[in-house]
């Protein structure tokens, strides 16, 4: 086999070697059904196996309490930017965002199509390098709910504890920490994450939402496909399922499961970045500015002084086998992303790089 | 490697061995990247030649013409119902739509969120075993584009011909014989399919489109990734694309030139069916109603005279090892797909079974 990389893309990026494995090894047939989960129908025995071992392995991971449905859709965080706005308010509604930065920008600027969306806090005044305080106070009357960006993938921070939003309805995109930190779902009214950070690939979106949050019926214009109601009560069958998405994560959750579980997830996660996170406190070369109870465990962001210097640390890390390390086009510097699936190596690894690094110039 | 079944599934459904095997191969590592497609940021150069060679095949397999975009899009063709009326069309504007069954009537119940559709024709009175005749004087004056199904699974009809509709611009859902019939790019403004069947897997859509007839800018209320513009502007990477499902389509879809492109796929589509077709026609057991012009040459449909014989041929045939080959829910009976993955081996085996299953009664 070709010597594999280590790899910090901050989605798609590393799943772990057994996964693929196991993915690889059954490709052909999948045990028992004489083919690939690629060419199964949709509307077999053999497939809603799959569709349930994804969704059960979720619902043991996350805790998800009576009252919530999984859901596995296509369309990614970007299809909830929409699909949020559109099940929990009317049109018009006034609803809150929080502003932390490129993906919550995003979102806020989806839901301004359907409802009344402004951003109640911002950390805009220091480039988004801290995760501004939320009390149900600056909450607007009426809204119909708080929508924050869980992880800032993009940022490197992440909210470690649930702001307090009274009993307005809690929404949150989890993309990047999805089942890499715990969180208590039934704080939430609705979570939503793209499966290709955390818990598996690319093609596959979660949503874990509480059923009675949901405007039932929708409103006539909100496409059956981007209908919560609609999914809920066909089992996110309504069309055809990204199937191969759906095992991979089925295969990845149970994997996670086999670690140990999200505690488990977190306290390798946090031990990963805590390595990387300890060489840039040391340095005099990396710059991280955002305060440790705010930093992200899986997407770990460094400034250097140049782009030359960030392009040549790129370049020489590229020859070691360490790839994507560079920061989002919007934001420049470096990245690390420290998935679940990224063993402690790979922490490891690019911390050692790091130090060498600044040693030699 | 366990037996593989043979799969009559309306999609997903069969794919080439080969195509599979060398996804199998090369799971672990794409060559040269030390990494899993499934793993590939979609920002790199690695990724977007993967994204090149699935796009590029689609061009040159369907000869499509300058002035159109290819996109590989979420959501099936189930998505589509809705952006095709959201971008070709105002909000209030006329739009109408052939009625050749169950997917037509999907898409115009999402055009109405939207639009002003009509039925203009309808193949009903036969129970849609027929191809309704579409000629200019039928559409509505000011219509914005006539909507056809140009192969319709459940029924197992298909347009051998498209329909004259003058000057107004033909949109047509290819979703199940894209590829797998010759088909005229040019005298479509919009052509969409999901790639399960003929190209590829679950979790890709690949949108074939006019750049002029998108309507630009789109209407305020359209979500950036159910429009048109934002997804060629953005070369289909709005958002994170289903990434593993791209890479199926350029394996599935260099396959098919290899095997001399879409005209070779036809002729053997036609042998395959053919043979299918043959059996029922010389049989008194099986019946097909549609008229031979209208049959479709991926989708066979039968009916038996009660539902105790179809149970038993679907348990005899699956006891030989054919699996899939009862009819949708919606209508009964068998369906036996037969789309470009299957080799000539499938109608061979299941032709042979049926004058068995008769003979034997």
């Amino acid at each position: 086999m070709e010597k594999r990389v280590y790899n910090y893309g901050a989605g798609p990026s590393t799943l772990p070697l057994e996964v693929l494995e196991k993915a690889q090894r059954d490709l052909l047939a999948y045990p028992g059904c004489g083919h690939s989960v690629m060419e199964m129908s949709h509307r077999t025995k053999a497939y809603m196996e799959i569709h349930n071992r994804a969704k059960n392995a979720i619902k043991r991971l996350m805790n998800v309490p009576d009252g919530y449905e999984v859901l596995l859709l296509q369309g990614g965080a970007s299809g909830q930017f929409s699909m949020v706005p559109m099940n929990l308010a009317r049109r018009g509604d006034k609803v809150d965002y929080a502003n932390t930065g490129y993906f919550a920008k995003l979102a806020i600027k989806e839901a301004k199509r359907w409802a009344d969306p402004e951003f109640i806090c911002t950390s805009e005044d220091k480039n988004f390098t801290y995760i501004p305080k939320i009390t149900p106070d600056m909450l607007r009357p009426d809204t119909k709910y708080l929508h924050i960006t869980g992880n800032k993938t993009i940022e490197g921070t992440a909210y470690h504890t649930l702001p307090d939003c009274g009993d307005v309805p809690l929404v949150a995109d989890w993309s990047s920490s999805i089942m890499g930190q715990q969180i208590d779902v039934a704080k939430h009214a609705l979570i939503y994450a793209g499966a290709q950070k955390n818990m598996g690939i690319a093609g596959l979106t979660v949503v874990i939402v509480k059923k009675d949050a949901v405007i039932d019926p929708a409103d006539p214009m909100v496409p059956d496909i981007m209908n919560y109601n609609v999914q809920i009560a066909q089992d996110s069958l309504h069309h055809t399922p990204s199937g191969w998405a759906v095992y991979m994560a089925a295969l990845m959750c149970e994997w996670i499961e086999a670690q140990g579980g999200v505690a488990a997830m977190e306290a390798l996660n946090r031990k990963k970045s805590g390595m990387v996170y300890d060489v840039i406190d040391k340095s005099d070369l990396y710059i991280n500015d955002i305060p440790k109870e705010d930093r992200s465990l899986v997407n770990v962001t460094a400034k250097l002084p140049s782009q030359e210097l960030t392009d040549r640390f790129a370049k020489e890390a590229e020859a070691e086998g360490m790839i994507n390390v560079k920061g989002h086009r919007s934001v420049g510097g470096l990245r690390i992303s420290l998935y679940n699936g990224a063993p402690l190596e790979n922490a490891e690894k690019i911390a050692d790089f790091m130090q060498r690094f600044e040693k030699n110039l």
